[in-house]
């Protein structure tokens, strides 16, 4: 994950939560985990910085995005306690996680201080901006 | 638990996994749950890594298969909140208590990257290299 | 801080490493030392996170610059531990509390991945767009 | 890091450790500072485990073997505290940063249990099974 690519992802997800009238926390990781980049909007509660930082952490770890993580670390999914394994992770949704278009996975995003539906929203467009 | 032992069921369990064409971690505890030996096999999602180690660790802190502890440590079990101590432990299968012929608990191995049942089988396949 | 004099200041802090060729990670915090914003440029070796996050910590929770910290946090100096404090803190150069020009503390710059004697230079020119 | 390079490497440094009668930890790391291969050998110390962990950790963090890491965060080093950051690192040898012919990092090794001479000696021995 290059700096330039998370920082495009960036603006475009502030862009989106500003047009959207919300305040959101924005996590992109690298493909092992690792933070390339980060913003926290005026106003955000601090809380949400963490579950930000945990969704694009989920993604990228089990390589799927985590909404659908959800099913399976849920109580009554195929691998309850799989969001007890490192360190804590999130089941709900606005972690994706980013490949190339070959399938590559190169790192993952997580958006979070929205309603969940929104967080998706906003992750979705910045993810977009990869394919540009 | 030997290492040699331990060597020989990280062997008959990665070859398990490659003829089923799956990638995944194998954790070796000894019986008081600490690491004697462990690997990754090459594409296998990072998260995996803790979810094998957990596998293991549940197993011998309580010395039942986690796929027996799925049905106490779960909301609908007998000890919920079970699956919550101890740093966190897994409530699915593919963690193995593993015992002398006279019973005796002397480690456990737990397996993870695949679907639970070949993760359960792959465990089982390198259990048994105990007994030969 | 707002989000924008946070992103100010990572632009300018860039612009300066890549003048001088090296590579850092800045972390940039509020008064109450959570992060606002951050980023890892391409290469820097994946310690240096940790770094520059604790160099803004440090700086920020004791409100002074890290430079100044390590002459007390310091087996010579009058407050040895005091580095062992808050989870562990930094005693060398390259975070910088942040104040209004009336001095009130509104947070801190953390910047590590080059020299210290380059990461100060890098946190100072990043500092002072909060002039402008 | 690919699997058959770490247990190519492990199975050199245990025979070396064999051969000097020796009982140590073995831990090799990806570039990304996750595990790959481990093995303790029978009869090293509990606390063995983690050091050798902690060697290979700071090795691949910093790109740079912990005996040279030693000489800056010391309390008479350029960095002191550099060795608080990242959940805790080791400043002595034992600790070698691996990489490809090419100055690519690929991860490390961290080989505890002996006196530091002979792990500095075991894991140089493990990593020359790269250039094989």
């Amino acid at each position: 994950m290059k700096l330039s690519s998370a920082k495009a992802m960036l603006a475009a997800a502030q862009a989106e939560a500003e047009r959207l009238g919300v305040t959101v926390c924005i996590s992109i990781l690298d493909a092992a985990a690792w933070p390339v980049a980060f913003i926290r909007m005026d106003g955000a509660p601090l809380g949400v910085i963490d579950v930000a930082n945990k969704k694009a952490r989920t993604a990228v770890l089990f390589h799927m995005n985590s909404a659908d993580f959800a099913k399976i670390g849920h109580p009554s999914g195929e691998a309850y306690t799989l969001e007890n394994t490192n360190g804590g992770l999130t089941s709900f949704g606005g972690g994706l996680v980013l490949k190339t278009s070959e399938g590559t996975v190169i790192g993952s995003i997580g958006v979070s201080g929205a309603c969940t539906e929104d967080d998706i929203a906003i992750a979705h467009i910045a993810a977009n901006t990869l394919l540009a």
